[in-house]
């Protein structure tokens, strides 16, 4: 992997309430929990031609538009496979398929440095960058909308006309570590 | 790899003013530079009993206690890799080895659900709980305190007698998400 500038959209999920839901559950119960749910999320982020690079304990953080990019798509693909994620939730939650669950999903996109980090035996594709900063602080903002999904300005930009009708502004949003305040989009 | 309950002191290490390296820089020399300093600090993780669990960019999150346990050592063997970093990095900073870097380190211990986490196709082992979320905030208030390393109470309980005169109280700390306050210490 060449060591590069890339437009990256990030995104990052969080399920909610987790360590109330750990509490009253066996520790296998509670993993094979997390793998069920896991596991048809991550099959959408792909199917939206998106990775899952890391996985974060009751979370993960995605990528669209590094190490492949769909030209102009990328955050298009990650706001299409967060309400993919949103759908599939709501009807394995319907269906009783899973223990109830709620998610959080935070999502911007703008230009970071790739490359493969690490030891000298062992490296990881990495992304490092303020966009991965604001999109996992984009991400923590639901809680206090009491929404799911939440993306940022530059990613509205970004989305075809379709989205632009389910993209709601909640006005500019102050968040720890930057003077200026974030422009942030809830999907409705 | 068992899903359950463990005992785990979470280490993470961040390097300070990165973005601001990275702007004067070309790519291919800021990933060089990363896997520089990574290398001897993830060596020295490794001989004080640690591994590392998880790249974060231009950090990382360390775990003493699992998924081997220096039954008691933990915490202390997480407290001297932190040091050792600290006068490995001193001394490569000296020698003009490395472009000048500075770090945060933050450690706390507590129990912490561990497990093979992910999809069908690719699982991670993962700690799952509140002490890594804890540790991830005591290294971020390393800023705010000009310091380099800050330990929780609960690892300093833990230390050996020799560690006890160089842990200096810096008094209770409010911290995100958390209504009791928490006790921090930093290593001299």
């Amino acid at each position: 992997v060449e060591s590069e500038i890339r437009r990256v959209c990030v995104l990052f999920l969080d399920i909610r309430g987790f360590t109330t839901f750990s509490e009253k559950r066996t520790p296998p119960e509670v993993v094979n929990h997390l793998n069920q749910v896991f596991d048809f999320m991550i099959q959408i982020i792909n199917d939206n031609g998106g990775i899952v690079n890391k996985f974060l304990g009751d979370g993960f953080m995605a990528l669209f538009g590094a190490p492949l990019s769909y030209q102009g798509q990328d955050s298009a693909n990650a706001v299409r496979a967060a309400l993919a994620i949103r759908v599939a939730l709501l009807a394995a939650n319907a269906r009783g398929d899973i223990a109830e669950t709620h998610i959080g999903i935070g999502i911007h996109v703008g230009d970071a440095l790739v490359g493969n980090v690490g030891s000298a035996s062992r490296k990881e594709y990495s992304i490092i960058g303020d966009v991965v900063n604001l999109a996992s602080r984009v991400e923590s903002l639901n809680k206090q909308f009491h929404s799911e999904i939440l993306i940022t300005r530059a990613v509205r930009e970004e989305l075809p006309e379709e989205f632009e009708k389910i993209a709601k502004p909640l006005g500019p949003v102050s968040v720890k570590g930057r003077e200026e305040q974030v422009q942030i989009f809830k999907l409705a």
